[in-house]
């Protein structure tokens, strides 16, 4: 990997490389594998393990639920869930974004000590998806959804969200807008601007689009400094075109004077442009047209709305891209593993908008001030101690939200994760290298 | 463990030592563990794991569904799959159930290097549950089915063996079935009988006692030599009390002269008792009506139709139960894993008759003639050449069965076996004991 100077690619990758990662990791191929936490060797182990001393383990969870949670992994585990119909920039394509899901289930892992189980569902209608997650909903502490298309997305979450007693967490809504609101609150300390007074537009409003102008405005900007603009231009409560239930629900609490404009007009002395739209969806006029100090997020995948070192030329601060080629990641894999971690070590019915929020800031503090600066907004996801801080923040709010279901202190989710996150590296991770050496399968 | 003579008990626990063996195994609960296994260190690894470079693993999939099986793990991966209806002896406890597929998971790993996923679904119809599980399979290479009730197991096997291209297994059935082949081939060698001219009686004709019958069938047994009994005596075509489709199935190809028996005459002069049925179902005056050098397997649990002891002191030859604290265990644990590991390595479409008679057979061909006698006429679990012999023999016989759906040695498929289990005994059973260490949670 190459470190090399703002706003150039530092990561360069092959296709044979990226295959290779995914394939002959003895014991199978792809990137995940089920080992047991116990001993399997002597009779005595079977017998405990399965028959017949396992019924005790059985019974002791038929006379008190809780117990599932003491002698079954469940406490730990998380169902990653996709139906394949939106995986990252590629479509619809089924059950070929599985290595996504295996991906995402690495980075559960490694970062947050979490155990989990991918899964691309074949079913495409929204009511039968759920009914099928609802049937596997308790065999895990909490689900993962992934890369649903929209607007089937909201309704899944939504309807989940609802009939379930685990957190449900849709990542791209989530995931992306907790990082960005973390990436923007060290960004506003490097420009000295506040939540409260910035003007601030979203261009996208798809699941990431609605779930960071939700989050703006639970952590401070105001509905009238907040326009999101679709492919129709702004939205506003009373407009007709390209609608849906969502966007209805989001527009009634921004732009009060139901200004109808261009991403052209709406830019005009903005402090913050952040896009979650499409490739060259910026223009060099667009951030000339901004407040001074830019602050550009372009978060669109794999190509930005505008290359850095463009944005920069016309005149930006800070800009903040979805790539790891690229100073000032916005990346997903900051939030759900230690999102995660924190919400399993409260049990947390659900994962409420304050601990989202406490997740951003965590995140955000977690850079030093003497780090901070305009190439380095945001810390990386391979730092630990994000992940522990996060995960403490988030079983904070959680506590303080009241929707814990068991007793544990902040210092112990703290605590656990730092073991957690020792005992992988430590052990399992001196694996990985001996399976790439036993060969070929 | 104590290891005493014959019939007497061998293993003693205690229900602490079951629930201390299934919580506090760092970093969770339970018995399970999803780690990865490739390097989640440096942004570059993140690059190739997630975003952007899977993107390549991803469509290289949807281009050649094959690359499923080259970069993700679902080649080597099971999901043992129940509805909870029907959870050992204990009945309908659903999601208490749960340790138990964790245990068989433990077992698909450390015996099969099976990466096996548990699940107990929140779902008691036949026609829904075999919906969810259709919506799950493409994620795996397999489907264990496991203790659901009779007589859904049948419909819910045979139908998504139908709707489904990899094998569909229901354990209760077949596991048990092959496992008791396996002993009665070597039970027969040391009487000096042959298949081709035993009587049998199997008394159960649940989901066990129906396979045991269609797999003695499929062995040599002759129809008319075997005779099924449930609560109403023995099973024949036209019999109108307590029959099902699945009863009646079976019932066509045994009992031609429709005799209409109890135990207690069906018992008379025959060489082979299988019980599959209730605690005390068998008296010592049903083993004296037995032909010569009788043989019993009384294999229901917790506790078998007669005591090994009792069994013996009537005249049994050779006694086999589904216990581990008894001789001759008759125990599924012998079966699933390398069942699963030969038609994941061929990646057969099903799992046909003739590979469960080759496991069978191989199990019981891996015991030496000159550990061969009545207190041991089957092999341990831990032996670990039992499953590198069986993987290979489900292996050759899915080739010859025409059901593989790629090229791979017979040969091959045993290296990998061993290779696999050393694997896991080499590395990752070495984490067990610093697991506990690693204290309370």
């Amino acid at each position: 990997m190459q470190e090399q100077a703002d706003g150039k690619a530092k990561v360069t990758f092959s296709d044979m490389d990226v295959l290779n990662y995914h394939s002959n990791n003895f014991p199978g191929h792809g990137k995940i594998e089920m080992v047991s936490k116990t001993s399997v060797k002597s009779i005595m182990d079977l017998t405990l393990a399965y028959s017949p001393g396992v019924a005790v383990a059985c019974l002791a969870i038929e006379a008190d639920r809780d117990n599932l949670y003491r002698y079954t992994n469940v406490a730990n585990s998380v169902a990653v869930i996709s139906n394949g119909t939106r995986i990252l920039g590629l479509g619809d394509i089924g059950i070929a974004g599985l290595p996504v899901m295996e991906g995402k289930a690495i980075l559960f892992k490694t970062l947050g000590g979490v155990d989990a189980y991918p899964f691309i569902l074949d079913e495409k209608d929204p009511d039968k998806f759920i009914s099928h997650v609802r049937a596997m909903a308790q065999n895990f502490g909490g689900i993962n959804l992934e890369d649903i298309r929209k607007p089937d997305c909201f309704y899944i979450e939504r309807t989940l969200d609802e009939i379930l007693d685990i957190p449900v967490f849709h990542d791209d809504q989530w995931g992306t807008a907790i990082v960005t609101l973390a990436g923007l609150f060290n960004a506003l300390k490097l420009v000295d601007k506040k939540m409260e007074d910035i003007k601030v537009v979203v261009n996208g409003a798809g699941a990431a689009g609605i779930a960071i102008a939700e989050m703006l405005l639970n952590s401070g900007v105001k509905g009238e400094n907040l326009q999101l603009l679709d492919s129709e231009g702004s939205i506003y409560p009373d407009r007709i075109k390209g609608m849906d239930p969502y966007k209805r629900e989001i527009a009634e609490k921004i732009n009060p004077y139901r200004l109808s404009l261009t991403l052209d007009q709406a830019v005009e002395g903005i402090d913050v442009l952040i896009g979650v739209s499409y490739k060259d969806a910026f223009k060099k006029s667009h951030i000339r047209k901004m407040e001074k100090d830019p602050i550009v997020f372009a978060l669109a995948n794999p190509v930005p709305e505008i290359l850095p070192t463009d944005a920069i030329d016309a005149g930006a601060k800070i800009v903040a891209t979805g790539r790891s080629d690229f100073s000032n990641q916005i990346n997903n894999v900051l939030g759900f593993p230690a999102i995660f971690r924190g919400a399993l070590d409260v049990r947390a019915r659900k994962i409420t908008e304050n601990m989202k929020v406490a997740a951003a800031r965590a995140i955000a503090n977690v850079l030093p001030e003497d780090k901070l600066n305009v190439n380095n907004i945001i810390v990386k996801p391979t730092n630990p101690k994000v992940m522990i801080e996060e995960a403490g923040a988030v079983a904070k709010a959680a506590i303080s939200n009241r929707v814990n279901q068991i007793d544990i202190s902040v210092q112990k989710v703290k605590e656990l994760t730092k073991r957690r996150l020792e005992f992988y590296n430590e052990y399992l991770a001196t694996l990985t290298p001996i399976r790439k050496e036993l060969g070929k399968l």
